[in-house]
């Protein structure tokens, strides 16, 4: 089956289907949607819609081949080819980011992590921190098409357009500011406060 | 003007409108949505109905009174009383969060942090961090109503249970793992892979 672009929401439950069907046994032959479904407390008709979009339908009565329902929810998370990617700033958000194993979940692997002060090159958490200096040599050698910002507002717009040059096609950025990339170049603010901010929200306006 | 929910990209725009108006000469009397679209590179139909649901409409021809409307932004985000949050589990994650400066732009001040871990007890970025044996107590005696969860996945229900036994309304879960919490109470995940694994699946599926 081709892949299709799916809404974040479906993308988001796509890893933990994946996580369920590797924790079968081994000699599991089918899974349907209605048993993933029950044992991941989802509604049945949402789980149905989702692998429907990833792996066509199932089999009446029977559904899913285990392994090749893995399969497709593996190629479509990009397992079979990671893109690599490059974070530039490593301080405790960077750090955070770089400890954080959920990425290669979702198809993306940190290949490598970039600081100006020399105090944090070296070994860092999972790859190496390498000088700024070194990030568009690196990211050309290597193909590196996804560029995380975790640098201060100051100076992001400063790393951004160095990502841009080193041939980076979709950005992260997570300081706190807008950013300015040429057209074709994806980009995509984290605001974390963002999310708390709306619970809050909800939090303070029970009744509605 | 009342209160109301709004979404929460509206919501995400707010503090950057609030920005705006108070990067404006002392002097300034009155802003209409227009000025306020183009300074921010923003659509004039989007702006309008973002300040139009929280402060009403302004003056035909003149707009909003510039203080008029910071008051009413102030107010909507919670400026005027926000509300008490805490962190447990100080680790990368957690002192990154608490190092972040933006919560307080949105209406929730971290007003301290936990963990099981002694060696990370005493002053933290900008809090202090106490023992996690203490977090019922301080809730309770400091009206807490939003904790964050930033501890692994191993503790990370337990650690749940505990804010909701100390009195706590919504929970901010970063640990990769579904909680279960008592129905009243608000629970969002964080889920950080999944804004990048959307932004790898459209730079991987360019055509769509």
């Amino acid at each position: 089956m081709e892949k299709s672009v799916v809404p974040k929401a479906t993308l988001g439950r796509l890893p933990l289907y994946l996580r369920y069907l590797r924790s079968l046994p081994e000699d599991t032959k089918y899974v349907s949607a209605t048993s993933v479904a029950k044992a991941l407390d989802l509604g049945e008709v949402l789980v149905r819609k989702d692998l429907g979009a990833i792996s066509g339908q199932g089999r009446p009565k029977v559904g899913y081949t285990a392994e090749g329902l893995i399969a497709s929810l593996e190629h479509f998370l990009g397992f079979d080819n990671r893109t690599p990617a490059v974070l530039v700033g490593a301080g405790r958000l960077g750090r955070a980011l770089l400890e954080y194993d959920e990425f290669e979940d979702y198809g993306v692997r940190i290949v490598a992590a970039f600081d100006c002060d020399e105090r944090r090159i070296g070994p860092g958490p999972g790859v190496e921190i390498y000088p700024v200096e070194r990030l568009e040599s690196f990211c050309k050698e290597n193909g590196v098409r996804i560029g995380i910002i975790t640098v201060g507002a100051s100076s992001a717009q400063q790393v951004c357009d160095q990502m841009v040059k080193s041939g980076i096609g979709a950005i992260w950025n997570f300081a706190p500011c807008a950013l300015r990339v040429p057209k074709g170049v994806l980009l995509k603010r984290e605001t974390l406060a963002l999310s708390l901010a709306h619970l809050n929200h909800q939090l303070c306006n029970p009744s509605l």
